[in-house]
């Protein structure tokens, strides 16, 4: 029997989620679920009627755990239609111009969209009081968007944060994690940790408006804590709760960089959910013969692609010898293969683990980039928006993939693509590699993740891993005003010197001048 | 079966060990023994005749490891008798100018016996071919001093550190850990995480020395590595080879601060080396009454003190209702209390674990702090040298411990120390939640520390844990090529704006001025 178990069974807390929608969910649910399985009283809050489909989609199995809805401020059918626009967007060719529209366009939709849903949270009453009555240990958020923060802070409970990343790596800099812009490339970049010297010079500047772009984006929620605690709240406040930051990656795919004690590394979790494959999938699969079979899926928010996109990757995989597994739910394209199976839903996870799986065509979305790993199958990317592009470069730099822009893309480059990352062994190798280093781990992730959580529970925080940085101002920090002291007394005693220097120089030379000056005058 | 069984299971590998002796081997032996029975082959290196009389001490159950002893240059009595004078000058009162010159010789001395056994393994031929034609997998080695990381360099294999620290942070400095000089105390300051504004301007100052007192120190290494390996090899070189670096400590006991991917933190292991008491410390121990036993010790290197302090301790002792068992091998103090059972060497961890142990009289090594921190025995601390007055600050600064100077310390401030510690209820607490925050992890240090020594001979190394930065030089990695060319083209900016203003300004002025002057003339 461990320590751990020996803690888990004496002890039954109460654990306050609040969660992210969409793929979020579905690794911090398997935590979520394993929590509630050991004994401890569970309450995940979520809008009823929000960007939340994929939560609910999710939520069906709520045996183990209480969720609480409250009213969102958007319909479900516009959201739904929101998702639509967004994706009909990432298959159109745009100038620059009109993608910078569209970006903001995005984040002010966005940003409306958390902040009006955040404000129906903190309004409800009924809510609140439920909440400040229950006597909760600790929260689990996602703190992407950081409302469950505002709660937390409400009720004077420590925080686990469950994320990939945030926004601006604002998870970093709430917690004093110092980021060298050297070689630690920015969000969105696409960079890797080798960078030339123009790329640095734009990582440099980007990391130079980090702090002004996190308090400019998450302003609207600084505004609704300050507001709903009456206190002044800045938006590091609230980032810098978390106790424990559960970090959905590790450095088999992320470049390794300074971390903080306090983050631990649980890259891989959503690989736990395993499940036999069904008989028609089994079916399917041993089907495939020697050439074995490739995955298909642009993730759980894209399953319909525009008409002309599915035509030429239908026409693609008609040419490849592999079976093709697809998930797709719109019109079917005329060219379709007989070699590929359109799918609503695929066990993606599942599928990969078969020995058949040749490669996998993904979006790049963190949960997918590490079933790719986990499954050791080399991955033909095409990554849509978000962080995708930067995780497709961190695969692509381990030469465990290639990434193709959805857009530009031929059949021939697709078929190119899949020729190599399936006949070229670099690729395999790679992958293999990099997924037998990832799974040489001394624990499970979803083992490390629920002992975390339970130890913020047990211990109500994990304060001995909060560094004394919290406590000093920027300047403190940086030791400017240390280094301003001792440019002071370098600069006094320089000009001390200097002054000593010439003082004595000109006694000297006038003594020996003086004589001259007075044989020029006789 | 966990993922790490199947890896032991079907890996038998060889690890070359290169440890340091005195205490420091205490702990990696626990390491290297479980490494043995895990079915790898380990050769552990040691000279002959030098300081490792702990070494050869602990040594002497060697069966399931090989030890190869190489020629050292100094007699063991010579060391011996070093030791002694060492220890000696620790419980002499000196003027500060004398501290400074004992120091001075102290670093001399050992720099001259460490730099000296190291030539003696380098030149020694039959040895080093032996090495050569083993296959090793990995070098686990006690990097304070790297005579093994020349070895390992040679014989191109990875290499695992297992340290407390080294001097001036050149651990954390060769592998590009941030260590901000405005909240991380530097060695041998006694400082803690919160500094005043002095204490902040004294750590900056080291902070700025710190790079040039490594180079100065480990020079003669830097030398002896470039003329054995045939090409120029610094400090740097040897100190950033590590794959992993096994850190002797957790943040229950340390500051937390900025670390790095490879870096383990293994704070505790010691305590693994768990035995039932004998007979007759079990009679001892239960014969104490309701007032219970303290335990004293000062070190394995310290067994007996001045008379003048001895007979200071023991009268103390006399005044206490606890039973005291004390190390000591000494001449017995005229006025030693019945209450007190001096013995020439005590199950320390084995003692502390009885619920009886009311208090702990330590040095305030790694090892024991560690040992009182496991247990959750309050401790009254009598730092000696080295990093001990650091270890007791960070204990003391918890309020687990009082810390007492061993020069200037009366019975009655002996007396006072226990007194607090034992009967005040707040020490006993901070010990405790100590204790309950230290033993509150998802896996053991040590099998944590196996793990990653099989990790790096599985897969000969983890350059996936290598930051970038090692490929960036001094100016690259602060960005102050990116800086100076920003501040060109920002003042460059500002040169062309002025000029243009003036130039506009002038230009504008010089037409209203002009009639001015005409009319002027006129």
């Amino acid at each position: 029997m461990t320590i751990l178990s020996i803690f888990t069974q004496v002890y039954g807390g109460k654990l306050l989620v609040a969660p992210m929608d969409g793929s979020h969910w579905l690794s911090m649910s398997l935590v979520v679920e394993r929590l509630a399985q050991n004994g401890h009283k569970v309450v995940v809050l979520t809008g009823e009627s929000t960007l939340n489909i994929e939560v609910n989609f999710h939520m069906k199995n709520i045996d183990h755990y209480t969720v609480r809805t409250y009213h969102g401020s958007y319909s479900k059918d516009f959201m739904q239609n929101l998702i639509k626009e967004s994706i009909k967007h990432v298959f159109t060719h745009k100038t620059l111009l009109q993608n910078m529209k569209i970006s903001y366009e995005t984040i002010i939709n966005t940003t409306n969209f958390v902040t009006s849903t955040c404000e129906n949270l903190l309004k409800n009453e009924t809510l609140i009081k439920d909440l400040e009555t229950s006597n909760f240990d600790a929260m689990l958020s996602d703190p992407i968007f950081p409302c469950g923060e505002i709660i937390a802070e409400h009720l004077s409970i420590p925080s686990i944060f469950f994320l990939r990343g945030a926004f601006f790596s604002v998870d970093f800099q709430a917690v004093r994690s110092p980021s060298p812009p050297s070689y630690i490339p920015r969000m969105l970049t696409t960079f890797t940790d080798h960078m030339s010297y123009s790329q640095r010079v734009i990582n440099s500047l980007l990391a130079l408006v980090e702090s002004m772009a996190c308090n400019l984006l998450y302003a609207p929620f600084a505004h609704m804590a300050s507001e709903f605690l009456h206190r002044d709240v800045t938006v590091w406040d609230l980032f810098s709760r978390a106790s424990i930051m559960l970090l959905r990656f590790d450095f088999v795919f992320e470049f390794p960089r300074p971390v903080m004690p306090n983050m631990i590394f649980i890259g891989g979790i959503n690989c736990a959910n395993k499940k036999p494959l069904n008989q028609v999938e089994t079916k399917l699969v041993n089907s495939s013969g020697e050439h074995g079979f490739v995955v298909f899926s642009l993730g759980s928010m894209v399953s319909e692609i525009p008409m002309d996109k599915a035509m030429d990757i239908a026409e693609a995989f008609r040419s490849i010898p592999q079976t093709v597994i697809w998930r797709y739910t719109g019109k079917v394209p005329s060219n379709l293969g007989s070699n590929t199976h359109l799918v609503k839903w695929l066990p993606q996870n599942d599928l990969l683990a078969h020995p058949k799986a040749r490669a996998f065509i993904t979006h790049a979305g963190s949960h997918g980039i590490y079933e790719g790993i986990c499954n050791a199958v080399p991955m033909v990317m095409l990554p849509l928006f978000g962080d995708q592009m930067d995780n497709a470069k961190r695969i692509e730099s381990r030469g465990a993939g290639v990434t193709l822009n959805v857009l530009d893309m031929t059949p021939e480059d697709l078929i190119n693509a899949l020729d190599s990352v399936i006949n070229k062994p670099s690729y395999k190798e790679n992958i293999q590699r990099l997924s037998a280093l990832h799974l040489d781990r001394p624990i499970h992730p979803l083992d490390l993740a629920v002992h975390w959580v339970e130890f913020v529970m047990r211990h109500k925080g994990a304060p001995h891993l909060r560094p004394a940085a919290h406590d000093l101002n920027w300047i403190q920090y940086h030791s400017l005003d240390v280094f301003a002291f001792l440019l002071a007394v370098l600069v006094t005693t320089f000009f001390i010197s200097f002054k000593c220097c010439t003082y004595t120089c000109r006694r000297c030379c006038g003594r020996k001048s003086r004589p001259k000056s007075k044989s020029k005058k006789e």
